[in-house]
């Protein structure tokens, strides 16, 4: 390679992160520094910002800047319901479709006995907490119709019974699809036609 | 969004480079977020560094972080080949097959009518002017098989024919191709069958 060794390692880093590749990486590189002024040096003076400042929600698990997340802190948003979702990208599909008014947990992964992942490793006791905590009257499980989404969504359902309504995401997510993948009209129609479980 | 409004604009940003979309800014965003300390400090840090020293080289137009680049300055690269290719991507994509020992002339974009790219626009006045300097026996065109690449070729052999020895790749450039997306071994085959035009 006749780059730089930055501009070298630059391209390695951007080409290991999910969805690029090595070409990708070395276009993306190329066009940021052809906009120098107009593209690269905004690009990593908020790189520098997000990475000083991003950290997660103390008490939903989403990413924001504070210990407590705007969702969190909305008063309006303290509706006694709580969306459970695997990832903050489910979250993030939740909000653009723009329906849900209400708050987030989100686990940070699901049970796993091959990936050896038990209700410790998730958000699952804080979840428990929350119920009783934030008077939540219910809890929408928004997770993935996986086998691991689906174990995940049952050992919840066991745990939480009868202390709340306790409904799930029911027609228009695909079997086997993930929620992040879903458009906003599939994810609105989802939750508008919830069921009890 | 519930993100904050930097992640939501890195998001926003990172979207927009060649090769992304929402939904891989998105998917990198939150990976290096999670991975702040070990991957999105260190890449907004290289960022940083690249914005600040990331130059043309004067002689040839590579990328690098001095007036002339680490190619140009080669002593051992001064064999009298000069490579004319069309952009840093190219020149990258000869350096990776190893082959060529010379050094490049990279023009910046080919002649094109239709948008108004004519000769001046390019670099190659100073292709003429280097040929002389730098006592250039072969010039090899490694354009693109392109209408546009062709017409650029034909362009740049009119000034320079009886000056200078004058190739092209010839074997393995497939017709509509781009250099960029060629394999290793398809520029070493063109390189070694390179014809006289
Ligand atoms: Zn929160
Ligand atoms: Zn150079």
């Amino acid at each position: 390679m006749s780059s730089t060794r930055d501009i070298d390692s630059l391209i390695e880093m951007m080409a290991k992160l999910p969805g690029l590749g090595p070409r990708s990486a070395r276009r993306a590189v190329l066009h940021l520094i052809r906009k120098r002024e107009l593209k690269l040096m905004p690009l990593a003076d908020l790189m520098q910002n997000v990475a000083a400042t991003a950290r997660e929600c103390t008490r939903c698990g989403n990413v924001g800047s504070a210990e407590v997340c705007d969702i969190c802190l909305a008063p309006k948003r303290a509706n006694g319901m709580l969306c459970v979702v695997e990832d903050v990208a489910d979250l993030w599909a939740m909000e653009r479709a723009g329906v849900f008014k209400g708050r987030y947990h989100v686990l940070g992964g699901n049970l796993s006995a091959l990936d050896q992942v038990g209700p410790e490793q998730l958000r699952i006791p804080h979840l428990i907490a929350r119920i009783a905590e934030e008077q939540i009257t219910e809890v929408i499980l928004a997770l993935g119709t996986t086998v691991d989404g689906q174990t995940t969504a049952h050992y919840i359902a066991d745990q939480i019974e009868n202390t709340v309504r306790l409904t799930s995401l029911a027609q228009g997510v695909p079997i086997g699809g993930e929620l992040d993948y879903l458009d906003e009209g599939t994810i609105t129609a989802a939750l508008n036609a919830r069921k009890e479980l």
